[in-house]
């Protein structure tokens, strides 16, 4: 088994949801990535907080065996997010962004930590992303996930960031705004004509496509009655995407599209209760039966090929 | 091989879209339908339509072997639909609905046409599908579609068809409005409760999810470059799925799932261009492309259990 390592933001977020609200509980997507990447591999969290930070939420990480010594606390307060969602939750309203010590973050790696073979780069400016690159020694697999914002304001340095990793994920209208098309396909096609190996476009309750060398793989979400949350959910699908892929310990097509079958399947907890309540106490029986889940729903019961000739050819 | 049967609208449509435009081309839920089935079954279609209907295109349902003998035409003109798609064409926007001689559309069947086993009841009034349902002698499968309408403006009569039929086809927004739920995994266990064996949720390029007795099945959309013109690929899907049934003879839940992949396939080819051009010229070696494509998009590689078991715990 691998080790693996998340770069990213730790946040203090206060949510509210049609099911409930929470204030200045553990989120960001280091926090989210780390805790669903720990399920499978041993991993270091590389972030900054403030002094304000809980050491409740560091026992949080410690109790998943996470290496924290990555975790620097600054002077200030922890980055702080405010938002809320409405009806069937497929958008975040943000009330407040205060960055604080976030602000200043840079990643200086260990050498240890440089040596880590597989990396999530979880959603931070591009610019920081890059830094994080120059200091990885031959990584097996470096996952990258951004979001509107630098398309906006730092396309350039995040089509640097693209240019040298080899799973770029994406939610759907990430795909659209930066390849400047409506069409997934062309989408996804021109992001892997980039660098990646795999291209990951999220589509949230509609599942998830994977654009490859080999070809294409579609994976479905699972389908929940009583989501709480959607918070984290994006960085809980890479943070254990990325740990399963350090699991298996080898980089291929096939393992990746392994690795997207199990980030849907621990995404599909988080969602349920707040924060990272629900993936904290997650049990291996409980993922064994989503991971089925989608087996089951995924199967394409065998045809008889002489069945697909049209009427009067046969 | 087993005889099936589609009821529904034959029109005449003019259609714009980004790609193009077609004035008075082959249109209407039956006409769609039973191309689509007749690659598959001998079809019979049920409809109406006007002395100004171009003999054309009742040649393009005879060149398909359809047997027509259920197409009445009555004085006056033939139904007529108007309308535009936008950007990703996700929405068809109405310029122009005219029922003319559809408006007193009053489906009898002859004594043969009440024994076909295999029948898609295509998006008409919910009172017409009913009439068809009470004409019926033991069906071996009946497919309803509909559309929000119907939902609107007479609710009562489409539960009541609902509670007939074998295989319910809703799209997401119809689902959700019916079932006053935001929550498909809601709408889809409430619509089979009311007496479906199955119920198929259409999500356009988000492909489909079918709820039944054993379970859920998911099926994506085969991802397309160049769509011309999305008309029609719901009654495609529904007409070759029913097709696809007669063709099997068994109206089983692993069969249904072997028709939702055939539908999903065909339902790719009529959007690559106006009208049926795209179905009628349709070889078997095309669809069995797309088949294998679907098959190769959603296989989940073989997973080691042991590699689901959270880390310490091993």
């Amino acid at each position: 088994m691998a080790k693996s390592m998340v770069i990213g933001s730790v946040a203090l977020d206060s949510v509210k949801t049609p099911k409930g609200e929470v204030e200045r509980a553990l989120g960001g997507s280091a926090s989210y990535g780390s805790v669903a990447m720990s399920y499978f591999a041993p991993t270091s969290l590389v972030g900054v907080v403030g002094q304000d930070f809980p050491q409740d939420h560091v026992d949080t990480f410690k109790k998943r065996g996470i290496d924290v010594s990555g975790l620097k606390t600054e002077e200030g307060e922890t980055f702080h997010w405010s938002g809320y969602y409405e009806g069937n939750m497929d958008q975040a309203h943000t009330l407040s962004t205060h960055l604080n010590v976030f602000e200043h973050f840079r990643p200086d790696l260990t050498p240890a930590q440089a040596k880590i073979p597989f990396v999530f780069l979880a959603n931070i400016d591009p610019e920081l992303q890059l830094h994080v690159c120059d200091q990885l020694v031959n990584p097996k697999l470096v996952a990258l996930d951004t979001m509107n914002l630098w398309i906006d304001i730092a396309k350039d340095k995040l089509t640097k960031v693209i240019e040298r990793v080899s799973v770029l994920l994406m939610n759907e209208e990430e795909a659209r705004q930066y390849c400047e098309t409506q069409n997934l396909m062309e989408a996804g096609s021109a992001l892997l004509k980039m660098g990646p190996q795999s291209v990951v476009i999220k589509k949230g309750a509609d599942g998830a496509l994977v654009f490859q060398k080999d070809g294409m793989f579609t994976i479905p979400a699972i389908p929940l009655r009583d989501i709480k949350d959607p918070t984290g959910a994006g960085d809980t699908f890479a943070g254990a995407m990325v740990g399963y892929m350090a699991r298996l310990g080898r980089a291929t097509e096939d393992n990746l599209r392994r690795a997207v079958v199990i980030g849907t399947s621990m995404a599909s907890f988080v969602v349920e209760n707040f924060s990272l309540a629900r993936t904290m106490s997650l049990r291996g029986a409980e993922l064994e039966g989503r991971v089925d889940q989608l087996i089951q729903m995924t199967k394409i019961p065998r045809l008889n090929r002489q069945t697909l000739d049209p009427i009067g050819s046969r």
